[in-house]
């Protein structure tokens, strides 16, 4: 299969316009997949080295990048505060620290994760190397939307005819306007329901959007009786934040219980079905949910190592 | 040798409750040794990742559990400052957070150090995989006890008719109780001399407890002639903080002068005996005893990679 | 050759005394150039562990030690936050600490890097294995003077009969100080042209050495015409803080142009010649330089990890 992704930095989502590229990528996580359930020792990168500088510290891609990286056998040299470090300190900029970080380490890929929205296009503007964004600003975050999207493959196997419902903050929530943009280049008949509180409803432009690429919209603010319809249900949180600016705290203790997922509702849906959360989690899912199989979040999570095992060897290996 | 660890977390001292379990840890920490010493490469653990999650910072407890798995060939996933990391902060559970590191990372198993006293069982009732104890609270620091006990080893080939000083904070100190209570496990015929200000005694229950189980107790609160007959002297740090809190900094003024360790009280001490301190000291260990033959505090830390290297290998091998 | 380095610290410049110890270590360095650019797997050091303990977090050493030990094959144990761990906060010395990680981890060398002038000295004395010095205080750095020496090296190939002109901050600047003395080691027929505000001018002492070791000296307040003739032009930042501090800040804005290399100035320049810096830069050398052939700066910093490779090899390997 043709690897689209040799020798180029991943920068967005919307590098991804084909089902082919998906698919290849996909098929390569597939392998990946069972090379770390072998147990067994597969390390293609061996001898290469990847950077791994977090400017925003955090837990999951931080070490999901790390462990993608020394599980192909590459060397792996992250920094997980890189804004406490000299060279921010000092002034230098994200270019000049990116040329620095590759002379320095040889590093033969570099994932970024920064503040700024436009942190990975202008690194990968300046680096030597491909780079690859762990997260940039409130913008993009492009290999969780092709983590949750390889969840629903792993699952389903397919992306054609599937009902998703969308709940919690559909306003500010990064991952599920990256997801159905993402179901549009690799799916037919895609029905989504979007479920939040009027504040946090889906962007317009959004809808449109998705409505132009032939996916079936409808919106609620509340579960009702689309949990009996669904194949996914992709929760996320409802953001306090919003609600306190606003002023709004009543209205909010009112609503997050319309948006906290029970055994009860896990109850109405299909066998077939799942439940997915880019996590963390704060109280949207009950634990009591945790050991129900429809509960897939902590699978999720698993996605992203194999995808971005998978990344890092499209881009590293022909 | 049975391997009682094989598959299991490591979070508590009372999980030592035979001598054979300690003897089998000890015979591949002994190889481990031959291992380290050699030179050679020797990995074991090649294609298993290990996940070292400190929320407390530490230098000698995480270097020395990250080397243990480096050294085994693991893959090893190092975060020293949890608690900065985005998914502590955004208010994650410490279940949801051992969950999703294993599923991000594969970790085949986790070690974790955590400010909760009962951090490393709520980690392990969660995790997928074996939780090993790194320091919890004030309670547990369950790998300190062993690398102490296996100092003893080392240095005296067994555990019966010893005679043990522990000096200082006995109070608050966690090492001396969980040291005192394991060579229950193992000895016979152990005689204790527990030496601190009256301030700082060892607890009634503990002291109860050792007698109940055959060990020799004796209370003093100077060196006396106790130095002449001892194998180890085990010094810790009499904790001015304490002395701080209830207004009486003459008396530890006074008071911590008779637990200074100098070479006029090594001089004193048989020639096959040794001093022990978990480190990191500040002052009750003279620098001028470093290089006498019984200062065994340095070689006492090398013993914490030795039962380190063993503990995981008997994790995670059968 | 004769390897000079073998079981080793290296803690000071002052320890490169002969032309043959600098050539002996740039076969080497040049070995590793070769071996990175390959690709290929080459793990001299596999089996052995280096400790790299960053007292000042720090970006490019920091990675360019870990980078440069890992590639050899080593165990890396790297701490860049050590002020914030217990023990330096519970009042544990430098002696012990070092002794400490050596005991903990098995390591066979020690990388620090500290805010103290004699730190590296320190624990050298204090360790068990060589201990390399990654920066102590503002009094030495001196990898860095070997990556700056290796860098004219790989591209003119001898040091006889240069050119060079050192510029910014020459008086509380480091690299420049150590490099000029540097090359009077290896060098013959060197001229140096120091161009500064006379506020930041070299000091006399320095002079007074490199002339009596046969260095010629020029030192001028602008560029003037030393660009036409100069093999290499050494650029460094002009520091602010001084001329706040003097309340003199209308001549530094004054001067701070006068020393800044802008594409116009590398105009002039030689074919053959280059522009060095350690950067990070703060804007000494615009950003229209960065695509000159003559532009030298990042490939200087690639000097470093060959270097440092180079100097980890030779001190643990015969």
């Amino acid at each position: 299969m043709k690897n689209d992704f040799y020798n180029k930095s991943y920068i967005s989502i919307d590098q991804i316009t084909s089902k082919e590229q998906v698919m290849s990528l996909f098929a390569v996580a597939n392998t990946m997949e069972k090379h770390v359930l072998s147990g067994k020792v597969y390390e293609p990168l061996k001898g290469m080295c990847v950077a791994v500088l977090f400017y925003q510290p955090s837990t999951r891609t931080f070490t999901s990048f790390s462990a993608a990286a020394k599980r192909l056998g590459a060397y792996v040299i992250g920094l997980n505060e890189m804004n406490s470090f000299s060279s921010a300190a000092k002034g230098e900029s994200l270019e000049d620290t990116i040329k620095a970080i590759h002379q320095t380490t040889g590093a033969n890929a570099i994932v970024i994760r920064h503040p700024d929205d436009n942190s990975s296009e202008v690194a990968a503007g300046a680096s030597y190397v491909p780079v690859v964004n762990g997260g940039s600003g409130k913008k993009e975050h492009p290999t969780q939307a092709l983590l949750d999207l390889y969840t629903i493959y792993r699952k389903f196997g397919r992306f054609n005819n599937l009902h998703i419902a969308m709940v919690g903050d559909l306003k500010f929530g990064r991952t599920i306007k990256s997801l159905s943009k993402l179901l549009t280049v690799v799916g037919e008949k895609i029905t989504i329901t979007f479920i939040s509180p009027k504040e946090l409803r889906a962007p317009k432009e959004l809808i449109k959007e998705l409505k132009e690429k032939g996916v079936t919209i409808s919106q609620k603010s509340q579960f009702g009786h689309v949990l009996e319809e669904v194949d996914v249900v992709y929760m996320t949180r409802v953001q306090k934040e919003w609600f306190e600016k606003e002023g709004k705290m009543e209205e909010y203790e009112r609503l997050k219980l319309k948006f906290i997922l029970e055994q009860k509702h896990v109850d109405k849906m299909k066998k077939e079905s799942i439940v997915m959360h880019p996590l963390p989690r704060v109280g949207e899912i009950l634990l009591e949910v945790d050991n129900d199989p429809r509960a897939w979040y902590f699978k999720q999570m698993r996605s992203g190592l194999y995808v971005r095992m998978a990344l890092l060897k499209s881009i590293l290996l022909k």
